[in-house]
């Protein structure tokens, strides 16, 4: 299997989604942009927290910071996202594979066996 | 947005694939299934190395292991990639906004301003 996506990228990618907070705060950000302060109060973060994780988030190139001085809005690039998305789907015909392998077993289990009752 | 898949198992797979040489052994496992040793010489990797990288893919539920005492050979399990895939397919129509905002600059672009000339 061969995938064109810059494997460096991905693992940092990877990394930062590696924590349910940081996939939180994308989930809100995916409604609008938002200031640390309007993201610290319903994670029950604190400040400083928050700017941690949005800096690794930001490494990853999945948030994208406004450029007003005191606020610096935050909002999410999903790209980062869209290479996920095309490498887990890759595995799409193994993970697949097993739901027909499942299937099947179930199909034999409910055939009542021709010649047992014979 | 909403996503029923459980949240700290996800955060496990996702910092499990934060590395391209685990994405290697899961791509090289999608082939069939292989010893530790198979997978050292490809990866020119030690096979505590390799060892290593195993326990935290079959933590992740990413790898199952044969029970045949000597060799345990490692398979791929792909259904954490299914919930992996359905969590970033959630963000396609941030990532597809996005794209078509751009198609959108791109064709003002291409489109000779009317009166500019005139």
């Amino acid at each position: 299997m061969v995938a064109v996506i810059d494997d460096e990228r991905l693992s940092e990618t990877f990394a930062a989604l590696a924590s349910t907070t940081r996939r939180a705060i994308l989930g809100r950000l995916a409604d609008g942009a938002a200031t640390v302060n309007d993201l610290a109060a319903p994670f029950e973060l604190t400040l400083p927290a928050v700017s941690k994780h949005i800096k690794v988030l930001e490494r990853a190139g999945l948030v994208v910071r406004g450029q007003q001085a005191q606020y610096r809005p935050c909002a999410l690039d999903a790209a980062p996202l869209e290479a996920v998305s095309t490498w887990a789907e890759q595995y799409r015909p193994v993970w697949e594979a097993r739901f027909d392998r499942m299937d099947e077993y179930l199909r034999q289990l409910q055939t009542p066996t021709k010649g047992r009752s014979a």
